[in-house]
C-alpha cells in the first residue's frame, strides 16, 4: 500500500527518485527501522511509431537491456543510489580473440585470434552524493558508453583480445565520461561458438557454420571504482 | 549434421527457404520418409547503430517479437509453408474496453469502456503454393499490419471494444493486404490491470495507479482463412 | 466463472472427470459451440510425512512428472479424453548405447555401447469410449509402466540400444498392460554427456568425469496405437 | 579444467568438501589471488525404486528443494562454508493466519485467522570453524527441522499467526538442534489465495474454491545467528 500511495502522491519522476522516496518514507516514519533497501525494475515498454510518428496510446515491449535501480540507507548513514542495466545481449561476430592469458599444466585452451564474442551483460554502478541528478539522462549516456566500448567505431570496429579486457574498457569509458559514477560493476557471460569441423563430411568450413555451446560458459565479474572512493572505504 | 551441411551448401537466403530445403532433402533422399516437418526460429540479433551508422560487426539482441517458420510435407502431398511471429508484447493504455459480450447467470464481469489492453501476441499464417515469394519482405509487411491494426492511427488511435475484436481486425487487415496469406491464426493473452481502490487510504485514483493481475488471464485464439481455402478442405 | 462454479458444484473427483464436466457444460449450454477442448494440469503437491505419518494440513511440492489431461469434443462427435505426464526427468547411468543406426555420407556419429541416457519425457495417451474408468488408478499404473520400461529390473537393469528403442518399449508395455489406452505418444529429449578427454592434462578418465552438452540435444517423438484404432481412422 | 581435474583427483565426498577443495586449490596455487568464492548446486537425482528395491543404474529427478553450498575465503582470513536449500515449495492448507501486525493509516489488510500459507523457501546457513563435519548428514537434519517447524506435529499441526513467525520458528529450531550452524538466513515468498466471492453467482463458498494471486506476493527475509557470532563481528 505504501508504495502505491507514494506513487499516487509523488508520481514517478525517475526510477531512482522513486526508490529514494520509498527509502525516505520508511526511514522518517518508523524509528525502529535500521536499514532500508529498495529495488525497482522497469518493464521496457517503448512507444510505437508508425513512419516515425509516435503513437498516442500504443506501446511495444522491447527488452534490449532492462533498467533497474537500488537505493539503500542505514540509519545515520548516507543514502546510496545504484542504477544499472541487465539482460543486455551483445555480440561481435569478429575482431575478438582470447590471447595472452596465464597458462599452466591445467591449460588446454588454445589462443584464439578470431572468435565470436557473444554474451549477456549486467552492469551496476553507484552514484556519489545524490544532488539534483538527471537520472534518466545519465542512464542513457552510460548505456551508450557500454555499446561504444563493446563495439568500437562503427566503420572499423575494435579488436578485443579477451572479454575481460572488453569489460575493463567499458568501465574505463563510463568512469571517464560520467563524473557522477563512483564505482561500476560489470558481469559478462560469454557463450562460446564452435566452428563445426566438416572434414569428415568432405567439406571445408571457413567460419561459415558455427554452433553455440551453451554450457559450460565463461563468466567474468569485475568492479572498478575511483581512487578516492576506495580510500574512503579504507582499502 | 544434415542441417549443418545444408546450411553450408545452400546458405540461408531466408528462414522459410531453409525450412523448405530441409524438407526437400529428407523427402528426396529417403523413400521411407512419409512426413517431414521443419521448425526454425530466429534469434533476434539486430545490427548496432551509432548515430545512425550501422556497425560493421556488432549486434544487439532485441526480442520484440520472434520470427519463426515451419515447412511440412506428406509424401504425395503439397509442401506447406507457415511463418509467424511470437512473444510480441503490446499495450494500449486507453481506447480499449470490453463490452457487448454474452451474459448469463454466470456472468459477473461488468462492461468496461476504458481499460488497459496488454498482451502477448502469437501469430502464424500459411502461404498457398509457394512460388518465388520474398519471404523476408512479406514477413515485415505482416508485422506492420499487426501493429497498425492493434494500435490504429498514431494521432488518434482506435477504440477496441474487446481484444477478440482486435484479433479479428489484425486478421482482416493481413488477409486484405497480403495476398499470399491463405489462413492466419492469432492468439492473444490479455493481462488485466486493476485500478487500485484507494478510498480506504483517503485518496482518489483516477486510473493513475494500476496493478497487473498476472493470473488468471484471458486468452483468445482465432483462425481465419480465405473462403476458397476452406472450400478446398471440404468445410 | 464457469470453471469455478463447476468446481464448487461438482467437486473434482479426478482431473479427467473435471475436464469432461467442463466440456459437457459448454456443449449442452451453448448450441452455437462447435468444438470444446479442455486442458487441466496438476500442481504436484504431496502430503508431508513425518516418520511415515501423513501430516494433517501440510504439503510439499514434488515436481517429478506433472500430470495433465485433455478432453475434446466436436458437436456430433465422441468425447475424447487424453491423459499424460510431462517434465519427467530420467537417467540411466549405464546400460545404454546408440547402435545399429542408418549411416550415410552425412553420418559422423560413432556407435556407442556405454553412454549415459538422460532426458525429459513427455507422454500422452488417449482413452477409448470413457465408461467408469478409475482415472487416478490408471494414471499411476501407466507411470509405473514408464519407469519399469525405462529402467528394467532393479537388480540388473536392461540394456537400451537407443533411446528410440526405449520409447518403443515404454509404449509396448503400456499398451499390453493397460487395456483402456488406445494410442500413446512419447517424446523423449536426450541430453548428451561428454566423457572429458583428460589426456592433455596427463590424466586418464574412465567415464568418471562427464560434462552435459545442453545444446543441440536429440529428441524423438513417436505415436503408437492399437490396430483397430488406426483402422477406424482409415489408415 | 581445474574443476574437472579436482573432481577426478579428489572425488566429491560432499558438495561442501568439493567447494573447500576448489577454494584451497586457488589460494595455495596462485599467490596473486586475494579472494575465492565457490558455489555448487546439486541436480536432485534420486535413485529409482521398484517395490522398495533400489535400482542399480536408474534415476529420477525430484526437485523438491535444491541443495547448494558456498565456500569463500579471503587471503589471511578464515575459510567460511555456507550450505543451503532453495526452491523448496511448501503449503499449509489451514492453521495459518496473519494477525497482530502493525497498523497505521496505510493499512487496509484485514486480520486473517484461517488462510492458506503457500510459499517458496530459501534457506542458507554458515558453519563455524569447519572440522570434520558430516555435511550430508547435517544437511538432511536441517531439512527435517525446516519441515517440522513449518508443519508442526503431523496429527494436529501448529497454528502460524504469520509467515514471519514461521520463519523465526524454523531458524530457532535449526539453531537449537544443529550446533554447527552459526547464522541462518531464511527467505519465504508467500503466494496469497483468494476465497472466490460467489454471492453474485448465487452460491456460498466456505473456503472450497480458492484462486492463487501470483503478483504481488509477500516476501520476508530474516537472518538469525548465535550471540557469540555477532559479538565477534563487532555488532
Amino acid at each position: 500500500n505504501i508504495v502505491l500511495v507514494l506513487a499516487k502522491k509523488n508520481g514517478i519522476s525517475s526510477l531512482e527518485q522513486f526508490a529514494i522516496d520509498i527509502c525516505n518514507h520508511f526511514m522518517t516514519t518508523f524509528c525502529q527501522v535500521a536499514y532500508v533497501k529498495t529495488y525497482i525494475q522497469e518493464v521496457p515498454w517503448q512507444r510505437l511509431h508508425e513512419d516515425g510518428v509516435p503513437h498516442i496510446h500504443s506501446f511495444i515491449c522491447v527488452p534490449d537491456g532492462i533498467r533497474f535501480c537500488e537505493a539503500e540507507q542505514c540509519r545515520n548513514g548516507p543514502l546510496i543510489v545504484f542504477a544499472g542495466i541487465k539482460d543486455l545481449k551483445l555480440m561481435k561476430t569478429t575482431q575478438s580473440g582470447f590471447e595472452g592469458f596465464y597458462k599452466n599444466e591445467h591449460t588446454t585452451l588454445p589462443e584464439r585470434h578470431d572468435r565470436i564474442l557473444c554474451g549477456e551483460l549486467f552492469c551496476k554502478w553507484s552514484y556519489g552524493e545524490c544532488k539534483d541528478f538527471d537520472f534518466d539522462c545519465i542512464w542513457k549516456k552510460i548505456r551508450e558508453c557500454i555499446l561504444e566500448a563493446f563495439a568500437g567505431p562503427p566503420d572499423c570496429g575494435e579488436y578485443s583480445p579477451s572479454y575481460q579486457k572488453t569489460i575493463n574498457c567499458i568501465q574505463m569509458l563510463v568512469l571517464s565520461r560520467v563524473s557522477q559514477v563512483q564505482v561500476i560493476e560489470v558481469v559478462l557471460n560469454n557463450t562460446f561458438f564452435n566452428v563445426v569441423d566438416m572434414k569428415n563430411l568432405g567439406l571445408t568450413n571457413d567460419k561459415e557454420v558455427l554452433v553455440p555451446v551453451e554450457a559450460p560458459y565463461g563468466s567474468c565479474a569485475c568492479t572498478l571504482g575511483r581512487k578516492k572512493f576506495f580510500e574512503a572505504q579504507g582499502h
